[in-house]
């Protein structure tokens, strides 16, 4: 777990609401302006800028100004810890449920000596 | 995305803190009462009830009280939209470095025509 932990939390904070969501939607179709992530929300460009501050910190995203004009563009791989995470969590359940299995065929199989040990 | 964005906010917020991560990661290895959840985490039992009632929330997990215990185990299959909105970020991801390169490969066909037909 400790591998993937550190960063997770500010990750699922990030894409714990749907604009931010849908500007990482966008951005994984190519690289945007401040306004062409704006646009779509209908939100005003200050509360974009804060989603987008938040996805920054959660390093989802990066963002750099050439003159005038905001570029954002998604961090590559950034999402790995989660997939990570998940994958993780997969495996324990499925682990666990393969023990399960096993110990009921066990419980099966004694059933089935038990009753031809019947007389 | 439509068909997973319905529940994500409350998933991914749930999510987002490593108490609550912690509690799931342990139920992943089978139920257990609130005390047991509790115990490893060091806090009290009303903040641990706070935290399981975000994980019932958000569908998570749920719970079943017997006498005097309260039993959790994990939802099935809970944390699958997460894993499809995931998935879906990274083929549109890939579908657009695919046409990236597509692009460039143009490019550089293009550019070995215009040297073969200069003199």
């Amino acid at each position: 777990m400790a591998k993937y932990d550190a960063d997770l939390s500010p990750i699922f904070q990030a894409l714990a609401d749907p604009t931010r969501r849908a500007m990482l939607e966008r951005l994984a179709t190519g690289p945007a302006t401040v306004s062409a992530l704006a646009a779509p929300t209908g939100l005003r460009l200050p509360t974009v800028l804060r989603h987008l501050s938040v996805l920054e910190e959660a390093g989802l995203v990066r963002s750099a100004k050439d003159g005038r004009v905001r570029s954002c563009a998604l961090v590559p791989d950034a999402l790995e810890p989660v997939r990570g995470w998940l994958d993780e969590q997969r495996a324990v359940w499925t682990d666990r449920l393969d023990r399960l299995d096993a110990y009921v065929m066990t419980l099966m199989e004694e059933g089935a000596n038990d009753r031809r040990d019947d007389p």
